[in-house]
This record gives C-alpha cells, sequence and structure tokens, in this order.
C-alpha cells in the first residue's frame, strides 16, 4: 500500500518526477506514480485525490507546468500534506509555474519545493513521514552525513587540482 | 435563466466582478453571480461547473487572484467559452493571477483579460453572445460609438483648457 | 466563406500559427489565414479589419511577438470576439507579447490564450461558435472525451513501465 | 513539550507569523515562538537549531524577508520538516523572499508557502504532524467543513444582495 | 502651426504629458496636444496620425499605459520621428506600458523614454528639432547650464547644513 | 564628415550595431563607428563624445549591455539626440541594459529602441535627420513602401501554400 | 582629511545617503557627502572622481536610482572600493537601479549592497577600512556584539508577552 | 598565508570561481580556495567561517547559486569584507542568486557583484587590500591601463575593417 503518491499532470513532466521516485525507493518507502490531469480528466482526478487517503496515501508529491494547478487542486482534496514541484517552463522560466503552485489562499497550503525540485520533493516527504517514524530518521541521518561527505571529497579532488596547479 | 455565470472564489474579488455584472446589465443579458471556491469547497465547485451547461449557461466568468485556479478548473468542467479575470495582489501586482490563469495548457483555454479587467471580461461575454444574435451585435456597436464620443469629450474640454490656458 | 480569420504579423509567427489552423480544421470549420502587419501595412490592416464582420467573420485569431499591437488592433476594428496569442520573445521570454495582448483599456478586450498558445487560440474560437452551434458542441464533447483517453494511455504506459522496472 | 517551533529573524515579522501562533494554538498543539537571526547572531542560531530535535520540535515554521537565509539554515540543521515563510518587501514585493526561501538546493528542501502566508504555514505544520495523528486529522477535517461553511455563508450574502439588487 | 503634436490616449495620462507641454513651451516650440484613442476612435485616429505631417508637425510625443498601442500605431502612420511614454501602471509598475511601446519591429521604431518621463520626451523632441535650429541648440544648451547650476546649488546646501550640523 | 555616429562599449556587440551601419548606407548617410568604453577609458570616451558636435555629428547611436553607462553617459556629454540600444544579456535577457538605458532622469533623455534594435536604432536617426532633409525623407517613404511590398508578398506566399494545401 | 566619501546624484537620495553617514560617524571615519550629478554635470563630476584619490579618499559610497550610473562610473575614474546603492523606485522596486549599478562589465566592479542599503553600505566601507585598522577592528567587533544583543533583547520581550499571553 | 579566500558551495560553480583566482594570482595574492557548502555541512562551515580571521584571510569571495546562502552566511560569522558572486541559474537566470546575496539585512552586508562575476569579485578583493597596499595600487593602475589598450586595440581593428569595407 503506498504511502506517498506521485503524479504529474504530463508525462514531459516525468524526468523530473522520476528523481522522485528515486529518493522515494531509496528510503524503501512505497509510492505509487501517476499521470492524471486535473484540467483534462477533472473527475478522474477528483475521485483520485479523493481517495487517496482511504487508500493510505499520507503524502502527496504532484509536480505540474505553468498554469500548474495539479498540487493545488491535490490540496482541495486531500487533506494531509500536499507537496508541490513547479516544472521549468521554455518561456517563463518557471515563474508561472512556481506562482501558481506557491501562492495559495489561506486554508489550502501546498509546500512548495524548487523549480524542477522532484528529488527534494521526495525528501521533504521522507522528512514528514519521518516524524513518527524513528527508523526513517535513522536513515535520513545516514543521508544528511553521505550528502556531507560528498561536499568533502569533492573539496578534497579540488584540494589535489590545487596542488598540482588546477 | 442565465446566460453568463460570474464567479468568483473570494467575496475580496466582489469590486472587481460587479463591474462584470454592471456591463452585463446594461446589455440586457441575464447573468448569475456566485461566489464559489475551488479550493475550499472542490465538490460543491465541481457539481456547479458541471451543471452549468445544463442550466443554459453559455459563458462562464471567472475572477481569481494568486494561484487563481478558478477560471482554468471552469474551463475543466464547462465545455463553453470560459473568460478569466486575474486579480490584482499586493505582493507580486497579479502577475501571480495572470500566469495562473493565462498560462493553460493545450486543450483547456481560458480567454484571460487584463488584471483587474472585470468589465472587460463582461464586455468579451457579450462579444461572444453577439456573434449569433444580431440585436446584441447592434447593442454593442451603439456602445462602441458611445465610448467613442466619450474620447471626443474628453479631447473637447482638453481643447477648452489649452484655449483658456491649461 | 471563413467563419475564422488567423491572422499574423510576420511569417515567423507561422510555425505556432498553423497549429490554430489545424486545430480549425479538425472541426470543420472554414476559416482564412493572412500575414497582415498593424505597423508596416496600416492602412491595408484597418481596411482588411473593418471588412472582416461584411466578410462573416465571427472571431478573429491574431498572433503577435513583441510589442504585439496586432490584436489589439483587430479589436479596435472589428466588434466580435478577437483572440490573441502571444508569440515566444528571445529577450523576455513572450511577456512583453503577453503584456501588449492582455493589458488592453476598458471597452476593448482581447481574449488572450497562453505564450505560443496557438491551438488553444483555435480551439477557443471553436467554443465560441460552439455556443449557438449544436453539431459543433457535440465535436466539441468528442475532442474533450479524446484528450482524456490520451491521458489515461500516457499514464497506462508509465504503469507498464513501473511494472517491468522503470 | 513544544512540537512545533515558530522562528523569525527579526520583530517586524510578528505580524505575519502570530497568525501561525493562532492557528497552532486553535488544533491545540504546543510551540515556541522565537526571534533568533541567523545573521546577527549565527552562533545562538545554529545551537538552537541543532537542539530542536532534542527538545522534541517536530516541525520549524520559518518566516524571513529579503535575502531570506532562516528558513533554508533550519532546514540545513534540523533534520524534520522546515516550512518557510517569505515575507513581503516593499521594493521586490517578496520575490526576493520567496526565491531565497524555495529555490533550496538538492538534499535540504524547505517546504515553501505564500508571501505573507503565516496561517498556512502553520496549517501544514499540522497536516505533517496530522500524518500520525487520527485525532488531529479529525479536527483538520472539521476545520475544512468550518472553511466550507464559511464560503458557502458568504454566496448566500451575495445572493441575498442581489435579490435585494445590489 | 504646432511642430510637435503631444497625444494621449486618456485623460488619465493628463498629469504626466502636461510636463511635455510645459518643456515645449520653455523653449518656445508651437505645438498641439490631443486625447486620441487607437482603440477606441480607430479611423479617427488613423486620419489625424496620416494627416500630422501635411499640418507641419515634425515630431509625436505620445503617451500611453498598459497594452500601449498609441505610440507604435503613430510609427506606423507618421513617417518622421515618434517619441514614446510609457505610463506607470498600479499593477505591473508600468512594465507593462514600456515594454509594448520600445519592443517595436524593425522597420517602425518608437523612441522611448522612461516610465512617466513626460518632460524628457518633449525635451527629446527640443534635441532632434535642434539637430538643424541654431537658435534652439542654443536655448538646449543654456537648458543644460541651468540645470548643472540646480545641481550645484542642492549640493551647496547639504554643504551648509552639513558645516552646521545636518 | 560623419554624421552619425555609431558607438558601442564592446567588440561583443559588433553583430548588433553593424546592422545600424547598414541601414545608414542604404539610405547614404555619412557614419563614423567607433568601440569606446565609457568604463574602460573614461577620460578618452569623455573627449570624443564632448567633440562629437564640433565633428559635425549630429545623432549618436550607442549600444550597450549589462549595467549599460555607455548611452546614457553620450547624452550627459552631447547635446543632440541620443539613441540607446540595449544588448540581450544572457542572464537577464536584456532587462539590465534596457533599464540602465531607459530611465534616465529629467533633462537626460535617451531614444531607447528594441533589445538589439541596431537597425531601429539607425533607422530612428534616419528619421531625425529627415525632420530637416527632404529627399532623406523622400528615400524613407520608399523604404516604408518596401516594407510593405515585403509583407504583401510573404501573404502572397503563403495564400499560394494554402491554395496547395499547406 | 575625508577616507570615505558619500556621494549622490539627487537630493532625493539624502534620506537614504543620510544613513550611511550616521554609521561613519559612529565608527569615527571621517567623510564627505557630495551630490554630484555624472548626467547633468559630467565634467565637474569626472574632475570630482579622478581627484579623489589625491584627495585621500580610500573608499567612495556613491547612491542613484533609475538609470544609476553614479557608482559605475566612479568605478571607473576611482582605483580602490566603490559601494553602490540601489536607490528604490516607484515603478520598477529599485530593479532598475540593481540592475545599473550591479551588472558592471569585467574590469570595473562595483560593490553593490541591498536596495536603500545606506547604512549598510557604510558599513561595508567600515569592513574595507578595519582590514588594515586594527582598532576599527575592535569596533566593529563591538558594533557586531551589540547587533546580537538587540536581536536577543527582542526575543525576551517577544517570551514575556507570550508569557503574559500575547 | 592565503589573505583571501575563495569559497563556493558547490563544484558547478567552478568554471566562475576560477576565473577569481586567475586574477588574484594575476595581481601576486596567496589565496585558498575551497568548496564549502552552509546547507549540507553546516557545522564544518561554520567552523571554517569562524576561523577564517585567525587564518589571516582579510577578504572572502563567496560565490553560489539558486537560493545562495553562502556569501551571506560568511557574512555573518566573518568580520572583515565578504564578497558575493551570484551563479547563473536556468530557470530564473540568477536573479534567485542576485536577490538572496544583495538583499541583505542591515548590519551584515555582502559586496555583491554582477551574475556569474567571478574575474570583479577577486578585482574588488584586490581593489580592498590596495587601501593600504601602495605596490599593489601600483599593479592595479597597470592593469587598468592595460584594460584600456585592449579596448583601444579593438577599436583599432574595427577602423582597420571599416577602412577595407567592412
Amino acid at each position: 500500500m503506498p504511502r506517498v503518491a506521485v503524479v504529474m499532470g504530463s508525462d514531459s513532466d516525468l524526468v523530473v518526477m522520476k528523481k522522485a521516485g528515486a529518493v522515494l525507493e531509496r528510503f524503501g518507502i512505497d509510492y505509487e506514480m501517476r499521470i492524471l490531469s486535473a484540467h483534462r480528466e477533472p473527475e478522474e482526478f477528483v475521485a483520485w485525490a479523493k481517495g487517496a487517503e482511504d487508500r493510505g496515501v499520507e503524502v502527496i508529491v504532484a509536480g505540474a507546468g505553468m498554469a500548474a494547478h495539479l498540487p493545488g487542486m491535490c490540496a482541495a482534496l486531500f487533506p494531509l500534506p500536499v507537496i508541490g514541484v513547479p516544472m521549468h517552463t521554455n518561456s517563463l522560466g518557471g515563474r508561472d509555474s512556481l506562482y501558481s503552485i506557491v501562492q495559495m489562499p489561506t486554508g489550502v497550503p501546498v509546500a512548495t519545493v524548487a523549480i524542477n525540485g522532484g528529488a527534494n520533493a521526495a525528501l521533504l516527504a521522507v522528512k514528514i513521514l519521518a516524524v513518527s517514524d524513528p527508523s526513517l530518521r535513522k536513515k535520513l541521518k545516514d543521508y544528511l552525513i553521505e550528502m556531507k561527505e560528498n561536499v568533502i571529497q569533492k573539496d578534497q579532488k579540488l584540494q589535489e587540482e590545487i596542488n598540482h596547479g588546477l
């Protein structure tokens, strides 16, 4: 039974949203990934979003571009946290997606991450689940240590380059 | 039976949307005006938007601010023209509302007018109805003449001021 | 006799505006497509726009970029609905085109669609004509069903990929 | 023992952040509210943020304006969810705060809400806690019903006004 | 016979455009000032703009706001220099006016000045006329000296304040 | 003796500014073209700009990018018209160049054209010179006719394509 | 003999730039404060900026708004550090000033601070002088402690309010 | 012992920041170059920034992109000048980096240079050191002369091209 639902409005969002899937897999969290359009199949979408809680979903991660309504409509229909991923757009660079997702009215928040931030959206979902899950919290700290070590290695590589004349 | 439905997400949009009502009244077009939130009462909203066509509505004029999903969700649920009015916002000046309304994906257009353009949205609705309504087309041309005369009067007033030393 | 006129200011807009033509053809709507510049041949343009109604045109779809005056000047000269398509621009991403088209003064609305939204502009024209045309309304609903099925197929393809390990 | 920490960089943020406090109180969630500057007292801030988990804090809600580093630095030091509230600014309208909070690098997400969205930030914290707290989930649903009824009342008031000639 | 025509689309532009008039008067240049709308009275506007050269107009100064088409349409119809003044707007701060005026296509330039720059537009007209008018060139240099002395006086006032402890 | 000076701050602006040269050549106007930096050789630049009037220059066309000070500093030192060409920039799309050139203070106007508008800047210079030069005015009108015919040809080509099924 | 020169292009900048003066006085640093316009008195300005080093000036703090050329022209003429203060502007919020100051070409940097950041500009000047001045470095650290204590007091005031029910 | 520390948050910033290193080397200034993340290794970062003064660092040059906290956090921890380099970003062009770096609160300035301005950041550091270092000041003036001659050569090349028909 999926604890996280990853949803996007178009298959053009797949490249970004698969990064969310990869992070969830790394943390061993069961998830579903769906292409569902609030605009093109509104009734199917409403049924899906309304039923998510009963299917055991605890967090929705929704990616959308342009007039990105998908995350906000998820937040209107699902009572638990919804995380929005604004997609980069060719003309407005993703400002359209960002504003459409983050500027939600009082009562219906969407937890917005960076433009194209699919991986961070999933990591935020992990942090939300880790609030009540000590083993996930442990994995999260391991991840943070790994991330730190990765930076340290890059710095060491740079120092070596400098020592050999970069 | 209303031919136009004027809808907004919040009573803070009333000042702008009442201008739409005033234009429709001037042209003698029957309309309904509703406050309905796609975010706060999604199911009531979906039922209303889906039923609009059967109630005889031919055009929806929808005003919304910030992450303005109302016009786009109307367009997802109502097969005939939806006109969107982006509301001015304090922080982003209405760019958020504008982008959320105008940047709709292929298949689900919203006819977007200027920020706070409530009167123009209704006038666009009149033009749409006038396509198949010769008497409305006649009224529309009278309106355009009146508008022109209004500019001419302002210019005449300026010329008089100039002649008397402005 | 064309019911819709598709007009653009430059042949560089053809790629986007041909999408409008394709949608109109799909719905069997007769249209003309013209390159006409409000800036470079203002008198020819004025004559064309003023004569459109008498030629039977019911909706104008006008595409323009940068200081995009074409849609607004159509709206000044043609009493029925004008739909504006803001072209993407290299320097300002189409914000210049969008603002020049959507921010029209009271009395002269332009129904603005997304940046490069040629297909949606034509679909909006179809919706306008469908207000008084039941057979077109039927075709429109078929189109919406097709659009929905297209999303469902993409989702099914994704589910298959997931089942086989994406 | 506070489950949520509400923190801001300056007392000029209090008007917005007290709205977060009011929402948490409505849901009966214990919280602390602090003025702490990542820029002016970095060591005190680091000590506070690092110690939050041990003090039982499960979610941090951080408000900041301009080059708003506070939420991002909380996310660097606290392993559980950090919610960021971008403050409106006079010159850039809050775009500076918004970009500084939402555009976090991979590995360190901040759950960003709307500009000046103090109430929504707290509501998002409630949703996060409700993931594992059935009684809070119940309260959340009561809140959503109340919110819906509030819109319905506004619409009824408008209908009465219309019936009496608005 | 006016050498300069000052034109604006709406009487709301008068405050800014009267500054243009004041500068022209200071330099003793004959001018006409008109309210004329390219959108609301396009035929009257076209007739006026086309006739300007024959009436002896050498430069047009055109002010407009929002989807500011007036300067560009003047440039389409009048072969000599057209100077555009973008008006400040409440929602977009005048960016809409600025982009609509400055981003003209090749072949139809508008000499654009700062947002609300009515005085500078007239001064630019004076400079254009001074190219072939030695006495105007002399007056222009006197103006520049006066402007310089004005700054020097402000600095002297500041130095006095500082000497007396500001 | 050059009547127009074309100046730019960097050889990276040459591609755009050579278009200005080409237009001036088409109209048979003598011009000089210089690379001169207000930032990197301020004294040489000041001497050049101050001496321009005495060398017979009647209009300066100045192109610059980023914090584009060159046109404004020309306007501070040269009493006759200065035309500014904002260069496209990679990060801000030319908004930085545009604002730095167009937003000049009262008393020191720069006639600003579109981003990368080298050809239009020269055409504006031609229009300025044509104010007092009947033969240039004649050439300008020929140019406008040619421009119009070019659009007509493009439209004819499109009509042929349509007739043969585009 | 002043070590720092505070300069601005207009007396409208005085409110912001006097904050720079106040900070310099607090640190006991001798400074001059001038109103000097690069646009309106370019030769006087150039003489002043070129002579600054010989007069003993070690840092220039320059404030300017709109097409803010003053800081950049100081940087072109003065070999030591120039700090730029972008002024808030009504139409573009100071983006015009900011871009005109910060986007300097390679070789001519301006150390840019926040919009209206007069106090921070002076503090940056103090930090520059403190590099080689141990007693100033000591004063700077006292200032930082004071700043920190000021935040702590605000937090204590808030805690008292909370304890008494805020 | 390094007088300047060049630091960046990610190895993706190396291309830009190596330009800073090249400038420092040209002026014979000892520097260290580090990859250090305020977000991913906050404690290591704090220790490094706090220890910089004791290690003899006189200026920090910090490059960062997106929600670019690194320069501001350096300024919070290091009492002497911090220079910030905003990195270009794909979606927002570097506006996010720029605002996050330049819009610092009173008391904690960051000397911000142009987007991707690595070379200028180092040159600003050189200017800061040159305040108290006459030999460095001499080298700086040689650099300025070289820069000027480079422009003069480019102009000469252009003049030759023109003479031979460009």
